[in-house]
């Protein structure tokens, strides 16, 4: 028999006891036994914060991006593996690619937002300098940095590889070490992961550590600099939250609860419409998918009061064509709840669900299975049910598993109202083909809702469906939720950082964080544009000008590029405009000359411009105003994979009295090497 | 005897008991009595959330920082009436104006940055559009929309005017509903406070409400859409954490307590350099300001071992100078603690501090005091210590006072340790004219704080200083500060909203956000410039050209503007170039062509180009190429005060195979009706 191990403080431990034997969901065969007895968790925890944080913090959030990558590559290069155990879950095929290809594929979203758009630097510039006084010598920047201690990841048994690497991606990339703990019903698959994941040896040792089994006194330990976070019940979400030395050290806490999902069809989406059939399709899909196991699955389904019975009916004749059983057999599309306790905690809450309501289609007592026992595999069927949803219940009692409820409504204000009893969800669906119905009850139920799927027939085919949270999006919703937030792009990377509001004259902000800050020394010298990435430093600058503006450039640009616009044409109407009194300079021409003036010709280091940001037109430049432009490296971003990367210039264009005419930032790629 | 009174539910209440009574800090006369009994706090959330949230929620950003500005205005033409009141908490008039005027500056912050950072709209949005399909018929973009309960805000007794206001403004302008409570120490003045805020008839009913006295049983009654926030000690500060209705409704809590702040002098800022004056000037003002009553007060104070004498004797040279008395009284320089409880809480901390260390200057027992008596006024000597920083107790215990004490420290990585060892903290200097060392103190000891400042002679004359906290800059620390943020300029009205991943097609999501998204429909039709504000709707569209670019056109273009770049120009080295492969268009050219494609020349509402945003150039241009633009109205956004607003353009500038040459927002200015 197979006795999990952990992985902790360099290596594997097993545990000094015989531990807890875990079952095949299906079959109800012993799959393995965990347990962490002997782990010495102040050890992990210190062996994370000398060890792993260090290591990360070398790295820049590129260079991690890159090994989150390779990581990435090398699981689905071994999914197959992941996939054999997932099916003794209870998983059929479809359940299994959804929790690990979904997991593998956020790593893969993560190294990709970390690589476009975080810098290559260990340090995160959060927001922009704010000026703090007239003279312009105190100015501040907040910035973000890695907290110094560990992310604790406790995790649910529904999604034994996504719910991990969906934590372990932002805090990795963040470059703040993970303690994996799961569920124990799965820990069998969770610990296959990071088997697979230690002997990739892609990671720099101390980044990833996992406990088979109890958390023990793990939390008695944790610090200020260390984070919790936690996904599962709402009850032990609370346990965890007003912990001692949670509380004692302002831990961030961030949770991530069961919730009562909604889903609402709107009144035009009448029988026979594509959306009619959306809505119902979704329901199902949502209560048969890992046999509804999932905390986004939708709980209640709000319909228009005189459409109540058809989508019954509907869904009804839908929930027929499922067929139950042994994951592995032909034909199953649902296969068993994770354990045979778990199908007990959701007939009782199916019973409570029944005091408001009654059933519209399945026997929670009984199913017929296929290629399984039903006495010995964890196997329900799917039960929809209906209510009142007047009552509290629906609103409130959870059943996780292929549950869900229909409810009536009959105004727009109403359904708005029914879907915030629910104290606060992950995630909610309105199904309609009338974006303004969308646009009032999206606005209406947003408060309480982490995420919101509008679904149509223009989104229908590319859609990703209600139940399937996304690296780019904010998972996590309020109250009953659990009030966290996970993922969200770079949001769960912040999440891992703490944010600090640096004050100081623009030298030392500028060396504080490797950008120039307007206000600090510029050195002129040799053209920066015939220096490399390797030669050139934050500040170089190159002055030009100056240029006059002749009132023959103006009208030469006009008729040349066909921008004739009156402020640049006519003296009479651009006189009588109440921002320039009189012919102007075309913007385009401004920055057109600047660039002439600041450009170096010659084959150099510099590859291209690829783009303008922040550019401000901010004096009228009118003929005979005269142009000198000061160009500055603002900001050096080497790329890890090519031979150049990105270089951001402070471009700022003033006028014979030294008033800025236009500011911008130029964008351009940089060889790292002379050629 | 003038018992103060509670406004909540739309008016005054008056309690049904004496209350207790409070007594001024410098001569011990009962000032007023305070007491809340007989309140009704359910009542008094539910009229914040039945009337006060959907007054605000009615109004955009820009609506809600319009009032906050006259508010600001208001209490300004008032504030003598505060200092006033504000001498009676021992405050000199020095002390008065540090909280009075700081937090009306405040307000005129959060009401500038509203107009400025959000936009005028009731919904935020938070990020950029995020493409969730290859076909682009199914994306996302967060939205955040105000939280539909009561900010609660439980406040400390050292700032009874900028400590509500810093909390009520980014409420107020998120759209969310404040409860004030302050400390009963020093409520009288916050109640003078509020009696002008509702004299001034300037909120709309319900946005702020006032308790004089203890909480009573409030807190039972919060929800997931209300909102905690305290400032005090630590240990209140974990009693409210793990308060049973806010664990079990995840209650958005944000603590700011108590914290040994340090300053930290560089081995470069030897006697007679102008920073080691400022660190001395900056730590006696720091704690004799206030009587040393702030919580981001230096507490411990790091000096190169080789200086610590010096530092104390030039500290103790400017301490001797330091006048102590009745604030009212000529020449005081520092006042009185806020009671004498207050007093015997600061002398506690001093003997448990004084086990690790001893006295520099000062005297704990006993102060020569100007116009008052020492017997009946909480008035105590600024003490300056020393100690051991291998000690704990200099990292662990603070007096809230005029107490700080001075440490050696031997090494950079040394430094680093003790500034941690704080276990978290608002706010921290580094007073060095060195930006080497600023850089590498800064980023290591950036995890254990909130705000750091970087003092020297280049920023001093300008610098707000160590103990200021700033509305631009977010307060609050991890750890033992608390574990919050506050302010942070938007960040601090964002924390009030919820934040929503959206889901759908682009054409929902336009109608959702109310910003054209890509890929939802354009109209074309009359020319958008022709359209006043009144009259252009998001997605209003031109579609111009096609102009095909010359070689001639690029030769005239690079010889007319001086950019003579190789690419443009030479043959043989633009061939060379690995993204070019040949003569390409001048960015510049392409963007100019395309204005003088899209422009409609005549005189209308279109009154400017402002700016430019996001200009990419993704397909190089080559000559004989042909470029259509097409450019369609993205966010609209009139100004309250004026009779114009911006209106944000994308523009799309393809070549003939369709392939995006430019991408990038163009903006302008339009007025809101035709002349």
């Amino acid at each position: 028999m197979v006795l999990l191990r952990s992985y902790v403080s360099g290596g594997w431990h097993t545990a000094t006891d015989e531990g807890v034997p875990l079952h095949d969901a299906a079959t109800g065969e012993e799959v393995a036994r965990v347990s962490s007895t002997g782990v010495d968790f102040a050890g992990a925890l210190d062996h994370g914060r000398r060890v792993g944080g260090p290591a990360l913090r070398e790295l820049t959030f590129h260079q991690r991006a890159a090994l989150l990558k390779a990581l990435a590559s090398y699981l689905r290069e071994h999914r197959e593996e992941l996939y054999a155990v997932s099916a003794r879950t209870g998983a059929t095929l479809g359940d299994s690619k959804f929790d690990v290809d979904g997991g593998i594929g956020v790593l893969f979203t993560y190294a990709s937002k970390g690589k476009r758009e975080l810098p290559n630097d260990t340090v995160y510039i959060d927001g922009a300098v704010e000026p703090m006084s007239k003279g312009g010598t105190f100015v501040a920047q907040h910035i973000a940095v890695p907290l110094q201690g560990v992310a604790i990841q406790i995790n649910a048994f529904n999604f034994p590889v996504w719910g991990p690497l969906e934590k372990f991606a932002p805090a990795f990339l963040a470059g703040v070490p993970s303690l994996v703990k799961p569920a124990s019903q799965t820990a069998y698959l969770t610990a296959k992961l990071v088997e697979l994941i230690i002997e990739s040896g892609i990671l720099p040792e101390g980044s990833l550590q996992f406990i088979a089994g109890s958390v023990g006194d793990l939390l008695d330990h944790v610090t200020a600099q260390d984070l919790v976070s936690f996904t599962g019940s709402a009850s032990t979400a609370q346990k965890l939250r007003a912990h001692p030395a949670i509380v004692r050290n302002s831990v961030r806490f961030n949770a991530e609860a069961d919730s009562l999902n909604c889903s609402i069809l709107a009144p035009d989406a009448r029988p026979s419409t594509p959306e009619f059939d959306l809505f119902v399709k979704q329901l199902v899909s949502e209560m048969t998918v890992k046999a509804g196991q999932k905390c986004t699955a939708i709980r209640r389904a709000f319909v228009p009061a005189e459409m109540l019975d058809d989508v019954a009916e509907a869904a009804s004749a839908r929930l027929a064509k499922v067929v139950v059983g042994n994951p592995s057999a032909e034909g199953v599309r649902m296969g068993a709840l994770a354990s045979l306790e778990q199908r007990e905690e959701v007939r009782r809450s199916l019973k409570a669900l029944l005091d408001a309501g009654s059933v519209v289609y399945g026997d929670p007592e009984h199913v017929d299975v296929v290629g399984a026992d039903e006495a010995t595999g964890a196997f329900l069927s799917p039960v929809l049910l209906k209510a009142d949803p007047q009552r509290s219940e629906p609103h409130e009692v959870e059943a996780f598993g292929p549950v869900s409820t229909l409810m009536p409504y009959t105004s727009i204000e109403q359904v708005i109202d029914f879907a915030a009893r629910g104290g606060g969800s992950l995630a909610g669906s309105i199904v309609t083909g009338d974006p303004e119905f969308a646009r009032r009850v999206v606005l209406g139920v947003a408060p309480f809702h982490g995420r919101l799927l509008v679904l149509d027939a223009d989104d229908a085919k590319e859609s990703t469906g209600h139940g399937s949270p996304m690296p780019q999006l904010v998972h996590g919703g309020p109250g009953r939720a659990g009030g966290g937030e996970e993922m969200g792009g770079i949001r769960g990377v912040l999440h891992h950082l703490q944010r600090t509001a640096v004050q100081g004259s623009p030298k030392v902000l500028s060396a504080v964080t490797g950008r120039w800050v307007e206000g600090a020394p510029r050195v002129e010298g040799e053209h920066p544009f015939r220096k490399s990435l390797a030669e050139l430093r934050v500040g170089d600058s190159v002055v030009a000008g100056p240029r006059q503006v002749t009132r023959a450039d103006i009208d030469h640009f006009a008729e040349f590029t066909g921008d004739t616009f009156y402020a640049h044409t006519d003296e009479a109407a651009a006189a009588a405009n109440p921002l320039f009194g009189g012919i102007v300079a075309h913007g385009y021409l401004v920055v057109s000359f600047a660039a002439g003036l600041f450009v170096s010709p010659e084959p150099g280091p510099v590859l291209a411009n690829y783009g303008l940001e922040n550019l401000r037109f901010l004096t009228p430049v009118k003929e005979g105003d005269s142009l000198t432009v000061t160009l500055t490296a603002k900001q050096i971003t080497p790329r890890v994979d090519q031979e150049y990367g990105e270089v951001r210039w402070d471009a700022d264009v003033v006028n014979q009295n030294g008033e800025s005419a236009a500011k911008y930032d130029v964008l351009t790629l940089v060889a790292k090497e002379q050629s």
